[in-house]
């Protein structure tokens, strides 16, 4: 059941390359009122890729906010007319370097409720064909393809290599079905 | 491995009341340029609390971001000369109402490395004992306090009732200790 905030009075607005930041003072159902921060984000698309051996393809993906190259799954924000299935079906293509004949919807996560509104649909690929000539990536990303078995995959969350929620959440969603 | 962006040039900083957003131009190591969007946001902690009989406690909690009520583990922000353990410690206390003997740390993870490199430790908290009279809530929060079985919380994550992406992250880091 949606309970919108009462809008008391807007402070700060930037429109940013992939999102806006805004500042405004609410009233929320509690009645407390108070200036709150909040990053409006279109939203996001996350592709499991399964390959016919059962292996996963993950990135190894350069982020500067952490100063490193961390382990994801192939996932991308919505552009302008695209859809989540879209953008998950542009994204396993730039990224992985593959087409998906089929990209099952799983559900959508939230990644930071507590300042942003960002949703990333969470896709199942199966059906995964290598492409000849890959569509270029996005030109600031900076990505490694990698296959891992899902075991491979679980054993790195729990060992801390795989840190990206995005990643470890899609991989719960799934591991009922990739298991081998 | 640390590989820091060059700075190239500041544009926009703004210091909230839980983190700050700045957009500057730096140059990644692939040697592309552009105009970068950051959250810098001092780190978090998430607490999994294990009740004697094997249940979990969660929160139905009130986000203005998302104008609706989720479901998540207790969490919140690391607060000046606060560790992650002691706003793990803090946090379990004053949003579930119980205090824990033990908080084992499960690893970190990072909410959207894309534009934040806000951190969450992971907790387990076990040895729990109900506070008589719990501290009290930060004002602006609206929370209901939930016990779920470990199955009952796999199966709304599979079911989409929950889609934190940090408490579905969290589950599947301790999972195999806490099935029973």
């Amino acid at each position: 059941m949606l309970e919108p905030p009462q809008l008391l009075r807007r402070k700060l607005f930037y429109q940013g390359r992939k999102f806006a930041y805004e500042v405004n003072r609410y009233r929320l159902p509690n009645k407390v009122e108070g200036e709150l921060e909040c990053i409006r984000h279109p939203g996001g698309a996350l592709v499991i890729p399964v390959l016919p051996s059962g292996e996963l393809v993950l990135l190894k993906q350069y982020r500067f906010t952490v100063q490193r190259r961390i382990l994801e799954f192939p996932a991308g924000t919505i552009e302008p007319g695209e859809t989540a299935l879209s953008t998950a079906e542009r994204e396993v293509q730039e990224e992985s370097g593959y087409s998906a004949e089929t990209l099952k919807f799983m559900g959508d996560i939230l990644l930071a409720p507590g300042y942003s509104d960002e949703a990333v649909g969470i896709f199942l690929a199966t059906g995964l064909t290598k492409l000849e000539s890959p569509p270029d990536q996005d030109e600031d990303e900076d990505i490694e393809v990698l296959c891992m078995t899902p075991e491979a995959v679980e054993k790195a969350i729990l060992s801390g290599e795989i840190i990206d929620s995005k990643t470890i959440s899609a991989f719960m969603m799934v591991r009922h079905l990739v298991m081998l």
